[in-house]
């Protein structure tokens, strides 16, 4: 009963079968490849438009080099104030973009309120030298709760962060969980809704390890290559990230494994709300389930050999305060979550009720 | 007939093996699995000695992380004039260090040349506030130019560097290649010679993306694992890393790579030595060789397919300089360079003597 | 009418005639002349203690240069979210600590709750790699709305910061202004009270261009000269830094200048006091009036010629919102501020209220 | 006898008038004062161009700040080996630049020859990712030899570095002393030969601190204040700064002092090339005068109080290489150098022959 996470879980049969496939004979080296060139293309369809691909081997690399093409040292980058950015990075985006100010901003349920957005940016006067100049918005589609904004509430966040000047920045670590939730296309969930640049995630939903950073504006993107080369993030043997890249995307294979995780966060939910004493503060629209779980629950489940982690408490409404006997966790699915799994655990906490 | 880099052969059977047995089941993300401290304890075994080892995905991001574990942003950094970090990594040693200085140092064949280490020492003196401060050697073993240093030479600049109070770099891109070639330990090569951190090349040799920075006095390592996770380097799915520095540690199978790889350079520089007008500039020691053919040879070789990359000629010492109608190129063999492509090699550029 | 800033003053004749003596004749450059030892010499006897003390000609270099000294790259600094380094210093903090994160935290009158800043040290667990790491608090003494911590209540604050292993800074830009109200002595409102370096404003209060870093503890100060030549921020000419700093500290012109600013503020403040519909949200305990003001009143003042900012209403408590019609501003008193300017403000008021 | 360094003088009677004239009553602070917008006119005046001017304190801030606005990251600044920029700022222009690569060209005299700028470039091709991008040449007008390059030679360089997309900086520390030795105008000597941003240097010429950055092409300067406030560089009372400058442009008293420094260099060549034994490297066309002296006679000067540094033999051309018995010293003068103590230098080294 692992549910600490979905980067604990492999890559796919399919994904490990193009690496193999790809370990054939020879191919240019750094990103010249035939498979990198196919990512690409396929990428641009995918998206409706021609971008700019850059692929990478992790999620903080993508974010960090996407936001150090937009923002200038002196730039502040808008982010919710429990956005993976903002403090699961160890400081990565200040790091690339040579020092430039994260400012966090409150919303429920991990969402960024326009209000707050507003607020935010009024205390930002472009021009006023003795301040960081308001230079790009990051958007978490997942959020870190696991919630989603509706495409109206995308475009309205970057609509105010045009105005203003800003770039937006999507970190898409569970972009295909977004997408299979919400249905909509990649494209209506990106640049049709104002989004300049996207860390596209794989490494969470089936490969080993493998994110894109995605320009819909190939200007933007000029000197992304020196950046990455820089950052130590030009894979010397491309065709491995692109082969991964390539089969996820293959036949709609990226979707399917979203689907199934997050079929199971919807079956754990499901199950858990039926059982007294445990409260959801959040709506699960992706693969993130997270419970208030009577402490006794919390001990029986994790006696009975399920691994998932505690999460902040202070991330929630004071609503949903956790009392003195209850533990606030965070349970996450993948597509290779066995089903008996979820049902167990289940099981496990509907038992512990009586306890 | 791909002479054009390690980089483009892939990986071994036995390191993809290894990848498909490692997808099995969940393991705890970011470098608590359990290969991951099974490659540090191989590595310990191999070096002899309690190591403090990080795995990464790039050479590059390796060796810019280990300078910048051993040098301030105000520290000087001397490394020969033609090494990796001095310009085929697009500034990662700037970057990662905050802006240290690169100085490059003068040496036949790729070897600092002891008296050019000792001279630029001299021009740095301690504590001048004025300049940057002497603050580590980087050793390239092997060199770019496919020799090797013997263990006393390498004695021999890390004395100075260390009676300097300089810390000592080996950028072992091709340690697999030397130590195989060498005969010797890698303890021997490395702590026992004076080398105190080390970048430990996999990925040309045998792995898909794999490398080590190895630490021998573990004290210096306190703060990698920030400067890697800041650095985005710190894989979520690490046990994939591991897995191919276990199958590659795992039986000498990495001096086997190793071992054929260096076999096919060495009947490349045979074949090439007995043609007429072929030139060998520097001996050959690992899986590199560099030659100056005549024109018409070169093209013949690349009419019938070879690839390879023509070599900055500047890197030749004046009695090699090569005349108008020469050529200066790079061969590289790997493990799994095809026999046959070696003898049509020397064939074509036989024949073509006769052009 | 000016009370816009302490910076809008000049220098006193004191600091003016100290700076023509030090242009006689020659001076070894870079701060290695008569002068600056002697300033040295003069800070540790100040502070009762020997100090390693950097002179430097602005405060922003000042408190950027110290918290690069205490604080890693992956390093968290704990503030006031009004402090100066959070946002008027357009992101110097962040740049010469090579990115550390600015952590915003509340308290009432510009100074830290200690509860905050406990809540927030919890939030950054000790070795959890993924999160920048409690490396520094900062305080400002005087703060950014005019108000002084107690000496207990640095002792406090510092004493949770120590534990928890932090270095701490104090910012202070109003530092002569801060000891002249509070009558204590410069050891005992840092370095007994744990303050590990301090950043000592000058520029405010009656030089031309003078601040100084003084390390309490030496060993902290190793690199520090390479710090400050490396940030541009090491004057050739170091006589002219030092001979204002000698000037000021000498025979207590420090503090008989702070108190005639303090005194001003006083007189602001109790005339202020008096008028019907003005409100002073906090204590007045240095050069700083913080007033709510009816807008015509507001309106009157500027009229007549008194020059003021307006000031982030965000920054009072619920208690002290401005309703619609009044303006919340920062009056700003100097050694140089004339005393009929004080009356004629407070006259303008008073007949405003009829306004 | 002090011709240990130009910054060992103080400033001139009438920019030490000006300070204390400036002192006078309040001023905005932050360089919004009516001194530096005088500065600023009267800049674009002396150049003959509208230009976008910003002071600061020191010559080191205003190179790396200069070339920072010039050059990205990931840019390779071209400059003479000898230059300051590469060997007494303490890597600030790395700091600035988060980390370009300076890359140090050869050349007699201190002056860069066209040839070796071109084989450079030539190792630098555009858009290799692998490689840092050529972004920047470095001039010093005057070059740290005390040379001057002639206004042809400032074209063929710039020339070389437009045609290669590169920009062009002048560090003009002792750029008043060129122009009075040359007796070009500004403009000339500056954009109308190729110079795109000029690092003004007044403190070594009768100030006491004040540098200014000129951009020749305003469209380049957009970010600077911004660079400049980051890196504590804008001075809280502008006035200070800007009284300086102006005063020093006023009337050419900043030719005049110039033209004193370099008549007593003159006085001093002429003389010691009088004396048997001594060698003048390099033409004297400033305010530095370069000599290689015997032994016995630089032992004879310091007993007679002479002050001046011993300079690195390295910089030599062969034919100049000092014999065991002699020693290379820098001698520098200023326009506050006593013409007594030319004579007295040269009577003593002429006395010292018969040591």
């Amino acid at each position: 009963m692992d549910f600490s996470s979905d980067n604990a879980s492999g890559a796919s049969r399919e994904v490990m079968q193009a690496l193999l496939a790809a370990n054939d004979g020879f191919a240019p080296a750094y990103g010249a490849d035939s498979w990198t060139l196919e990512a690409q293309a396929r990428i641009s369809e995918v998206f409706e438009r021609p971008c700019a691909t850059f692929l990478v081997a992790t999620g903080t690399a993508s974010n960090a080099l996407a936001l150090a093409a937009i923002t200038p040292p002196w730039g502040a980058v808008f982010a919710h104030s429990d956005a993976h950015i903002m403090g699961d990075e160890c400081g990565a985006p200040e790091f690339f973009t040579a020092g430039a100010k994260l400012v966090g901003l409150s919303g429920d349920a991990g969402k960024i309120a326009p209000e707050a957005l507003r607020t935010a940016l009024a205390a930002f006067p472009r021009g006023l030298v003795k301040q960081v100049q308001a230079s790009a918005l990051s958007l978490s589609q997942a959020t870190e709760s696991g919630t989603l904004y509706a495409l109206s509430e995308i475009a309205a966040l970057t609509q105010i962060a045009h105005e203003a000047g800003l770039q937006v920045h999507m970190d898409g670590a569970r972009f295909a969980n977004s997408i299979a939730s919400l249905g909509c296309s990649p494209a209506d969930m990106t640049w049709r809704a104002g989004v300049d640049v996207l860390s596209l995630g794989a490494s969470k939903n089936g490969t080993i390890a493998c994110e894109a950073v995605v320009f819909f504006n190939p200007q933007q993107a000029l000197d992304f290559a020196f950046r990455r080369k820089r950052g130590g993030h030009t894979l010397s043997k491309g065709r491995f990230l692109a082969a991964q890249m390539n089969a996820w995307l293959n036949d709609d294979h990226w979707l399917d494994l979203a689907s199934r995780a997050n079929a199971h966060a919807q079956a754990l939910a499901h199950g858990l709300r039926q059982i007294e004493g445990v409260r959801l503060p959040w709506p699960v629209q992706i693969n993130e389930v997270f419970a208030i779980l009577p402490q006794h629950m919390d001990a029986a489940l994790k006696s009975a050999g399920a691994r998932y982690y505690d999460w902040p408490a202070r991330r929630l409404a004071p609503a949903f305060a956790p009392g003195a006997n209850e533990r606030f966790v965070r349970l996450l699915t993948s597509f290779s979550t066995p089903q008996r799994d979820v049902e167990k655990f289940i099981e496990t906490a509907r038992k512990a009720t009586r306890g």
